[in-house]
């Protein structure tokens, strides 16, 4: 633990006591030891090959979002924001984006093919790249149709999870595709790659060769196991901080090229259509954001007195440099310490102790990244954007608390 | 990526190219694009609301081993570290430890109970824990039974998971127990606390206060989500570097008392027998130690070229400094590049490229510390400790790869 990390916690256990001195979140009630519970009296479970959560957080589950009618598998899944804390995103709650489903690839039988512009095109099993050097990192990964529901007039009824899910972060291990790419011998010429995924819909996207020489990796583990089947299963593209579909999962083709493809992907969809009509292309990074987790819609405080806010910031652009909180809608703001290890390209917690008056408040937060980008409030957001588009929201969000201690989402 | 990462890379590549060259890991067929495979002429599978691994992993599980024949729940459950990478480790294959199986708790029901020499007794429930201050922090946990099986005169026949998979590392977030105990005001004279789980072994273990008000946390979530039953759900205490039964799952309650309490679990049990016949008892931060997951005890080397040699390093006293690699038997070592970031009391991924020329050789790592600690080889520690003990053994670990490319543990 850092020293500003200790005086943060100094400073906090100062505020905690004398929050619980005044309104108290210890029982009222007898002090006796607990009886002893029925967990004490019987031998427990027996071990597990491979573990689930409790069954008392059977709820805690991704939110299925089909876009397409009629087909199996094509819409998304969001991860429920508002029950995780911390930084890493359990596999088994990142969230899914699929235009046709999850395939199933026997990973004896899937080929990676390098080429187009290179000297020596290459065909990759599986367990060759297993073989290469690896590099891990802690990244996030952002759907660009995240918070999409924020272009909507009206405040969406739903929770942080269903409107800011579609961001999830995990360690990722593989090959920098770097590697591959000059094993290949990339011509001169050369700029851009294809990267075609092995599912039915052959999602396919058009990658500038400076980030495929950069940070680029082929993912092929997710948090210290083998990638998920719904994260790319046997092995992926991963582009840090950029936009999800361009980590291109499943993948089978990378094809040296001279000029984007223009595939359906990048002309169809996933472009970004403005309030005058125009659309913008090929907008790779995910801007710098965050959110408040908790409190957030649905929640409901169970009285005035100490409560944590806690949430997550994060910038495609690199490191979070600071986050602002306001509990009156934005009109004074305080810096949250950040938890250490700040990385780039990183979901980054804050936390910020709060004593609630019991008065109605509108919580907000903001985030600067090291660029010196500042998430704008939804007002100038939309009024630069239009809400035309469903793409790139970064806007402020705010959750406003009721005398009551209900948490609604709200434009503020 | 820093710059001494960079570097890294830029050599690892030129090693890598040359390697290639001259052995290859790729293809050495044809480089047509591959057939279109079945996974894209059919739908894929819809999402999931919390998924799994692919069902082409099943075989990476924990390796259950009970030690007390007829009990449901005692025993151990090991963590399948050569088929892992990164740093950290899914919460469903964490490594387990029972000594009454795993407690069913309704965290509606559960109490956490701060009783003995304070001012302010307190019982806490889940929820009220949860409205407290929190942190994150990446810390391993390891069991002072890992690899215990090294101290045995002959090589175990096993994988690396199944000697030294007692150990795991996760993101853990909680409330820091100092917090707590400062509301209920320790007395002066207070030096130990006494910390009971509330499993039908009700373990307990006699904490020094001085760790307690360093950096004992009361973890509540894991890797993101709410802990997993087998990790002490709902609430487990959780003290960083320190041997992993002393982090009591399942807690109930502390005891602040003057002095140990000298329970069944710290006098019949986890107690370290040395060589002269007397025993340590209190044995805390678990020694610095490192393993190479891969190679490893029972793979196969496909053929000679480049290889990646990766393994995990850590240290309950710091953080690793160094990880030197051997592929001779000890007589000559080269350091390995540390994944960044490097952390306190967290695993620690080593990687290095290795042209392996087919010939027999012993594979070696040797972690040091910021203490300055170095691992010792097994012949050292086993004469200074003796072989009757069972706990904290951090000997280096020797893998032999035979001519072919069989890979087995060995003693060198």
């Amino acid at each position: 633990m850092n020293e500003s990390k200790r005086r943060f916690l100094r400073r906090s256990v100062g505020v905690l006591a004398s929050g619980l001195a005044a309104g108290g979140v210890r029982s009222a009630g007898a002090v006796e030891p607990p009886e002893i519970p029925p967990s004490m009296k019987i031998p427990g479970a027996g071990m597990g090959e491979y573990g689930s959560p409790a069954k008392y957080e059977s709820k805690v589950t991704r939110t299925l979002i089909r876009s397409q009618p009629g087909t199996t598998g094509s819409g998304a899944s969001r991860t429920p924001l508002e029950s995780l804390e911390g930084t890493i995103t359990p596999s088994g709650l990142h969230f899914e984006r699929h235009h046709s489903g999850v395939p199933d690839i026997d990973p004896a039988q899937h080929r990676l093919l390098v080429h187009g512009m290179v000297k020596r095109p290459l065909v990759f099993g599986v367990d060759a790249l297993l073989r290469y050097p690896m590099v891990s990192r802690i990244h996030f990964l952002e759907c660009s149709g995240n918070s999409q529901l924020l272009y909507q007039p009206t405040p969406p009824n739903v929770t942080a999870g269903q409107t800011h899910g579609l961001v999830s972060c995990s360690e990722w291990t593989g090959v920098p595709l770097r590697v591959l790419l000059e094993e290949a011998g990339v011509d001169r010429s050369a700029r851009w790659i294809l990267a075609e995924g092995a599912d039915a819909a052959a999602m396919s996207r058009s990658i500038p060769m400076a980030k495929a020489m950069d940070d680029a990796i082929l993912a092929l583990f997710q948090n210290g196991e083998r990638l998920r089947p719904e994260n790319g299963y046997p092995v992926r593209l991963f582009l840090p901080g950029w936009e999800g579909n361009m980590s291109v999962k499943w993948l089978r083709r990378l094809k040296v090229v001279s000029a984007p493809v223009m595939t359906k992907d990048e002309t169809s969809r996933y472009t970004d259509l403005q309030g005058d009509g125009k659309s913008l292309m090929f907008t790779y990074p995910m801007e710098v954001k965050s959110v408040i987790t908790r409190p957030s819609h649905g929640m409901t405080l169970p009285g005035p007195g100490l409560h944590q806010i806690s949430g997550i910031a994060w910038s495609g652009n690199g490191t979070i440099k600071k986050v602002d909180v306001s509990t009156d809608g934005g009109r004074t703001w305080a810096a949250a310490p950040l938890v250490a290890p700040v990385l780039p390209r990183a979901l980054t917690r804050f936390r910020l102790p709060w004593r609630w008056d019991g008065a109605a408040a509108v919580l907000k937060s903001r985030a600067t990244d090291d660029t010196g980008a500042v998430q704008p409030e939804r007002d100038r957001f939309v009024a630069e954007h239009g809400n035309n588009a469903i793409f790139h929201f970064n806007g402020i969000q705010a959750w406003s608390v009721a005398a009551g201690g209900e948490v609604k989402h709200v434009y503020a």
